[in-house]
């Protein structure tokens, strides 16, 4: 039996263990791709307690301590931290085989050096433990980036925002890590929404251009990128149903676009009509500035409605929309390739039965422009898991170019969730050392060692163009 | 090499043969999903010969006779018990992979002592042993049952059922097993059946209420779940093509109702409106009773029409059907949460497609009423085999609550079949070895017992209420 | 640590090791469906250089080398053959968990006698031994085959073709392989084609009938089928873009046939109901003649219309269609089987996600006529892999009869794809290895000897019913 969660976690050969040792664990991280608030890089937080770091805003753990049938008040509500944090351990105590057990306590060990299992019987020396070494300095979000080996972060940004606290962080020269925008234009996109006017009149305002057409909402778009552009930005990223493809004339979009002017409801048919040629523009937007374009899809949100009301969105209910026809997909990329015109493209869906759809349409699309040009991104969200990554890893594989993949992200709201990126590194490095030991491939540490650090790290220095070295 | 399922079948740790040998072995059947005849119970049959129990319904079997190109006359028709035996004996014989290889010599173990291989060269030997057995007293459905560790069954009824066989079993103070009506009202929901009316009018005289509209169905409806409360139901099941959902007011549910009274035909969206009401209907009184909605789906019944008209129903010829929009299925459990009448749910789809769509939809509609109130069923007829039960256990674990599984159902119509239970629970005892021993999670037997003692028995006594000690 | 590809690849079991060897390996290859020329084994072609064999036709490597971000002009383009192989020995080195790794290296080692692995570092000695090795007869187009094992190849041909080359081999008695004929009549099927009236003219003129209506057509069709009859032909072949099902009345597709005569496009709902009456013809066609039906389908072609301009089709711009009801092909099939004319039926989709729903149709409609007259096809195309057939396997074996399967085709261009054969017998050894091993099945040697031989060839041979001997 091996031992828990020791220094081989989920290493089982030696061929795993030396990569992931010699050159996987030793890589820096490039998180292209998470939901941390610059504001409080900028501002350097602390936190007072495990619960703050931990439950304050994850939505993976609330949902499962729903699924445990944890009272509300124990989650979101107003039981003190201790009590939330008390309940968190119960249940963790019991989770077996769910990844919040592995990112909990890969988390307790790096961060707090903690290796045992925390549950019930554990819960009191922990919520000790983690709460004292809180007070530290080492553990504000500068030194937890820094002492996770970040080199890079990219946050997620509306085209209205001011980025006034990237600009904090650029301009301070004590914080070496470069926190760099992610342009996200879900709500300039998302016209079937019932405060979309409001929207445009708040990007009419920050862009100066007055969105009174499709025409102008373009324009307004086109001088926010150069706002980014100018603040460091490479990447964008859009949370779309599916990848959708209903092509229509300028004439037509300008009229819907027009209608819902008007104060009018859209038509799903509309709807989809706007958004194909919204994400059209942008697609070519990104392809001149050399942006990447990443695409998420298969997500249904929000479907508890009586929750919504009270908690908003992100707060864990969310599914699987499994819904996303690839004929769509692969029409809307051949229109971008037609003119030239398609960006490097990461393309995720939540749903992991579209692993072989998306690992066969990359193929059509890639050219010589980059190695890999389309990527099928990690394996996301509800498929951030050992099972999740290597069916990713394994069909990428399988159809497609392991090799050239830019690797993992974290998606993540929290400063402590950089050790998914070495769950990640853990599970590739086991699967190359399977290949290897299986004698599917050879025990060449040349070859496997520059394939494990160009995943780990190179390739997404390189694939993004960020000012960057390899290693 | 691993001896040919011995008692360490499937079983290949240490931990994984402790977990099964100390605690899922011992541990009672709670068989609250199944389709065997209540009058063989009351009536305590017994069988003539092993064809009789194995063959006489079991179109599993028959499926994997016809897949080897055996006469139909061999299957279902009027071959000897003993030749259709032999032509069993000697396909099984070659049946590598399939989990009727596994169940029929689990059967043979556990209710013959024959341990050996049945095939076309043991078919002569295991005919005699067997039908020797069979005249034996511990050979009786009661003594199967009793013999199997059952302590509860549910069967498969329908509204308009006497339930007379249960009331017989319940009166006999000889039968120590509870045997409880689970409710099944598919009949009433399902418009576009030609003989729908014919249904209805069995409906009016067993209610005494005269189906002439929609709201007279739901009070005839009531009426019946009160006949049924009253004999110890608390389960409901229902066989739906998908878990549609198509809202509309009551009149133009009365309308359509009103319409097909008249003697025409439904259009299909008229049945999906009308299937959903129905099924809001039903929701909303389980969950007023404490009962429990499983919902099947993604099964497309009865495909060789030619066969069909000799056979009829359930007898081989259903396949998965792929279409089953997890959107509707979200916003049909949203229907139900947003006035607090969202009862405790168990989603079962023939599709393992499904697996991680459901695993996501559970996390959206849990609460504190009940731990994992809204639970993903045990895999499930076509996926009632390893890699259907692993797949399903392991998709459970990453997106929920592995712990608070009620884990395996039988859902078949021999009482030969409690060795499913067995099956599955070394399945799910080497998983969880396997996550143990691979330092995935701690080795601590007081948790991991718990674990499988909940997963094997427990958490069902506990989710269904039934008037049952844990163990 | 197994050494690199040796002689045990992929078989971990002694179990495994022995039924390769002993019977796997000792089998002929039967090749029912590849996309070889016979022109070039009428001429018994030689081949000038590796990358003339290799990189001719393949574009499974091409669509590789342009995700490492190659070049088109070492793809497809000017560079020299030298240049070009090059280029793909440096990405193949690379190329970690890709099946290609496994094909490449396979025929480096059975038809060069090469057994390390070729890289950016071995590309000079492995580019001058090939070479050297294809001046030599043994590597003729026809020694390739004899050398192969191969007792029976199919081509693929368009109904219209005169089969002049298959007449010359089979009058050549020098060679004692048989190569048949195999009809895809897609070409008679795809009446949105812009160039269908030009295909018909065409048809018209071999088959002396006059193609001006559905009637004649299908007249047109029996008279080649008579054709392709005389000459061995035993199999159809059919890429769908899934198996759909929309009847019509003949009157009704006489008038979509007659319109699209006239000149006039077919609506997407007149192709579908054309298509659908087009395959309800030729099935029924196969089934008086004896014939097999291969169903091919869940694939979206030549994505990229920039490249396809240039290139054309099978160049390796194609794409999963993970559109496809089974409900449909269930009505389909049931539509044949309802007057007795369902022919024996090979069901292949591209898309891994519908094995499940594939295997549990088979069993629908399975009879006497043949064992395992409904087969799913095997792992195809971007399944072509050890994590692609293993699922397929076993899948097959869980929902059916894996004893039965008909096993592996090449679907290759090339004559040194037969290793393609080999890869999957390893796998399908390992798979039945790991069963024996592991106590789920019995140890007996006379049954898994039987097994292995069948799916390897003998299943084929009865199958199909071609001249040929069981081993």
């Amino acid at each position: 039996m091996k031992p828990f969660m020791d220094k081989d976690f989920l290493l089982s050969t030696p061929t795993a263990q030396a990569l992931f040792h010699e050159y996987a664990e030793k890589s820096p991280v490039l998180d292209y791709h998470c939901h941390i608030n610059p504001q409080e890089i900028a501002q350097d937080r602390k936190f007072d307690n495990i619960t703050q770091v931990w439950l304050g805003g994850d939505h993976y753990k609330w949902r499962f301590m729903r699924s445990c049938g944890v009272e509300e008040r124990f989650i979101t509500g107003d039981a003190s931290d201790k009590e939330k944090f008390f309940k968190w351990a119960e249940v963790l105590g019991k989770a077996i085989g769910n990844p919040l057990y592995h990112w909990s306590h890969l988390e307790l060990q790096r961060y707090f050096g903690y290796t045992k299992a925390l549950s019930k019987k554990t819960a009191e020396e922990v919520w000790n433990l983690c709460n004292e070494k809180l007070t530290g300095d080492s553990m504000s979000v500068r030194n937890l980036i820094r002492r996770s080996g970040v080199t890079l972060i990219c946050t997620t940004d509306d085209p209205a925002d001011s980025l006034e606290w990237h600009e904090k962080i650029a301009a301070d020269e004590s914080f070496e890590v470069q926190v760099l925008p992610a342009w996200r234009p879900d709500k300039a996109m998302n016209i079937e929404k019932t405060d979309y006017t409001d929207y445009l009149a708040t990007l009419s305002d920050v862009s100066g251009i007055q969105v009174d057409s499709f025409a102008a909402l373009k324009d307004a778009l086109k001088n926010r990128m150069d706002y980014f552009s100018a603040r460091g930005c490479r990447v964008s990223d859009h949370a779309l149903e599916y990848v959708m493809y209903r092509p229509a004339s300028d004439e037509a979009v300008e009229a819907i676009f027009r209608k819902r002017l008007d104060g009018a409801e859209v038509t799903r048919e509309e709807e989809l009509t706007f958004k194909t040629t919204f994400m059209l523009f942008v697609g070519r937007e990104y392809s001149r500035r050399g942006w990447i374009m990443q695409l998420h899809y298969g997500c249904k949100r929000d479907n508890n409605k009586l929750i919504f009301e009270k908690l908003g969105p992100d707060t864990g209910y969310d599914c699987i929309n499994n819904y996303a026809p690839s004929a769509q997909m692969a029409d809307f990329l051949n229109a971008l390739t037609c003119t030239g015109e398609l960006p490097k493209t990461v393309i995720y869906s939540l749903n992991p039965n579209d692993n072989q759809s998306i690992g066969t349409i990359l193929g059509c699309f890639q050219d010589s422009t980059a190695v890999a040009k389309i990527q099928q991104g990690s394996a996301w969200w509800f498929n951030d898991h050992k099972i999740g990554m290597r069916d990713q890893m394994l069909s990428l594989a399988s159809l497609g170019n392991l090799s050239g993949f830019i690797g993992m992200l974290t998606d993540s709201r929290s400063f402590l969730s950089y050790t998914r990126h070495e769950y990640f590194r853990r599970i590739l490095c086991e699967l190359i050392g399977e290949l290897v030991e299986n004698g599917e491939f050879p025990a060449d540490m040349d070859t496997l060692s520059e394939i494990v650090k160009d995943i780990s790290y190179n390739n997404a220095v390189r694939y993004f163009g960020f000012d960057l070295k390899e290693v």
